[in-house]
C-alpha cells in the first residue's frame, strides 16, 4: 500500500446477476465499500457475507452512495427498479444492455431527475471481470465529467474506454463490435461445416483459421481509410470484379460438401449488386453503403 | 552462397496472370531456370526479357521440365491448355482455383496420363508473392512424394502447408479459410454501416474492431474442442439461451441506425432454431450441425 492512499469511493450496485456479482466482488476485494441490492435478496445476502452492505430496497441503496452502478436485465428493469429512488445529485452509471436509443432516452430521463449519467457497454463476460490480462473492457459514453471523476473506480473490475458525450455511443460501439464478432463466428461455422464429414481434425483447422482471421482482421483499417476518403478504389488488393468471379467456387464447394450456403450468400449477393452498379474496380467497401438506408 | 549449393530445380509455368507472373519472377530471382507459356504471348515475352525461356506452346513448355506448375483462370482452362501435352512422368502442380471435387477429378485425370499430381490452394494475393513477411502461403494436397521432392522449390515464392493425400483437401482448406474471412468481412461491414451516419471516425472504430476480432478469433479453438468431444456444453462462456436473448438488441440497433440486418439475420435465425431444439445450455457450436445436410 502506498503512503498517499486516498479514501476509496464507495459504490452502490443494483443488480446481482453473474455480471453484477463479479463487479461487486472485485470492488470489495479492492477495498471499496459496496452497497448492493437485488430483486432476489439471496444474492445480496451472499455478498453481505463477503463484506457488502445489503440494502432493503433499491431506493435505500441509491441513497447510500453518490456513485450508483446499475447492471440489470434490460431497460424495462431499469425503469422498474429506479421508479422509487431519489436520483438528485447521483452519478448514475448504467451498465444494462441497451440500444443506443434506449441509452439516449435514459440519459435524458436521468437529467430530468437531477442525476449525471454515464452509459456503459460491456465488452466482457463475467469470468473476465477482475482478470486484467483477459483484455475485457467497458465502453462508456455520456457525462465526461462523471467519467473522469470515477474512472479509477470504474476501472477496478475491468478496463474502460470513453467514446463520447453522446450517451448512445457506448451501446453503439458495443453492438458494432459484437455484430462484427457474430459475422466472424458465422464465417467460422461455415468453415467447420465444410470439413464436418471429412477426415480433417477440427483442431488442426482451428489453428489455421485463427491465424488466418488474425492476419486478415487488420483489413478493417483499409476499409476505414476508404470510407474516410470516399474513394473505394484506393489501395485495392483484389478488386470486386475478381472477388465476385471467385464466389461460384465457394458456393459449389458448399454444395459438394452438403453445406447450406445461407451464412455466406447474403454477403455475396451484396457484392454482386455493387458490381452490377459498375463498381468492379472497387474494394468490398461499397457493400457497406448498400446496407445503409 | 553456401559451398554445397545444389542445382536449382528448373520449373515450367503455364499461365501468366498476375499470380503466375509473380511466381515466375521470384523463381527467376532465386536462380531457377523457368520456362513459361501464356495464351497471350506478350506476357511471356516480357518475362523472357527477365531471363525466362518462352515456349511456343503449352506442350513444348511441359516437355521442357519435369516440374510443371499450372496457374490458370479455372479448371476448364486447365483442360484446354493441357489437352495436347504429354504428361507422362511429369510432376504436375495445379495452383488453379478449383473446388475439392474438381481437384480430385484432376488428380485422377493426371494419374491416367502418367503424372504425379499435387493440388494447391493459394492463401495469398500477388503482392504477397516473394515477400515472406507478408505471411502468405499455399495449401498443398495430393502426392506427398511430389510435395517432399519439390517442397524447397515450391517454397521459394511463398510458404507451403501440406494438408494430406486427398487432392481435394488443399481446395477445401482454401475455401474454408476464405469463407470464414468473408464472414468476418460481412460482420465488419455491418459494424461500419452502424456508424455511417454518426460523428464517429471510421479509423477509430477500425482500431477497436481489429483488436476485438483478433481477441475473439481464438474462440475457434473452443469450437474445435467441442466438435471433437461432441459435447457443446463444454467450457461455455455465454450460453446459447443468453446469446439468443441478446439478439433483439442487435436487430433494434440496426433498425435505429437505418441499417439492414440482412448480414446478421441468417446466423441469428440458426441460433434461434438450435435453441428451439432445447440446446440453450450449449455454446454456438450447434449452429454448425444445422448447416450440414
Amino acid at each position: 500500500m502506498t503512503q498517499n492512499t486516498v479514501e476509496k469511493t464507495p459504490v452502490t450496485l443494483l443488480g446481482l446477476g453473474a455480471m453484477g456479482t463479479a463487479l461487486a466482488r472485485t470492488w470489495l476485494a479492492a477495498g471499496h465499500q459496496v452497497t448492493v441490492w437485488n430483486r432476489t435478496p439471496a444474492r445480496a445476502t451472499a455478498l453481505a457475507a463477503e463484506g457488502a452492505a445489503a440494502a432493503d430496497s433499491a431506493a435505500e441503496a441509491v441513497a447510500a452512495n453518490a456513485l450508483v452502478v446499475v447492471c440489470l436485465l434490460n431497460d424495462t428493469a431499469v425503469d422498474e427498479v429506479l421508479a422509487g429512488a431519489d436520483l438528485a445529485g447521483r452519478d448514475l452509471v448504467n451498465l444494462t444492455t441497451s440500444t443506443p436509443a434506449q441509452a439516449r432516452a435514459r440519459a435524458e430521463w436521468a437529467r430530468e431527475r437531477g442525476a449525471r449519467y454515464l452509459d456503459g457497454g460491456i465488452m466482457a463476460v463475467p469470468p473476465m471481470i477482475g482478470v486484467p490480462e483477459a483484455g475485457g473492457y467497458v465502453f462508456y459514453s455520456g457525462s465526461s465529467e462523471l467519467f473522469e471523476r470515477h474512472q479509477q473506480t470504474l476501472g477496478v473490475p475491468v478496463g474502460t474506454a470513453y467514446v463520447g458525450e453522446d450517451a448512445g455511443f457506448a451501446a453503439l460501439h458495443d453492438v458494432a463490435l459484437l455484430s462484427a464478432m457474430y459475422g466472424m463466428f458465422a464465417g467460422s461455422a461455415h468453415a467447420f461445416a465444410l470439413i464436418r464429414k471429412e477426415d480433417i481434425d477440427p483442431a488442426a483447422l482451428a489453428v489455421l483459421l485463427a491465424d488466418w482471421l488474425i492476419a486478415m482482421a487488420p483489413a478493417v483499417h483499409r476499409t476505414a481509410d476508404q470510407l474516410r476518403s470516399g474513394d473505394y478504389t484506393q489501395h485495392v488488393v483484389s478488386n470486386l470484379a475478381m472477388q465476385v468471379a471467385g464466389t461460384p467456387t465457394f458456393v459449389s464447394t458448399a454444395e459438394q460438401q452438403g453445406v447450406s450456403p445461407e451464412l455466406l450468400s447474403p454477403y455475396f449477393e451484396l457484392m454482386r449488386r455493387r458490381l452490377a452498379e459498375g463498381s468492379g474496380e472497387e474494394d468490398l467497401t461499397g457493400v457497406i453503403d448498400l446496407l445503409v438506408r
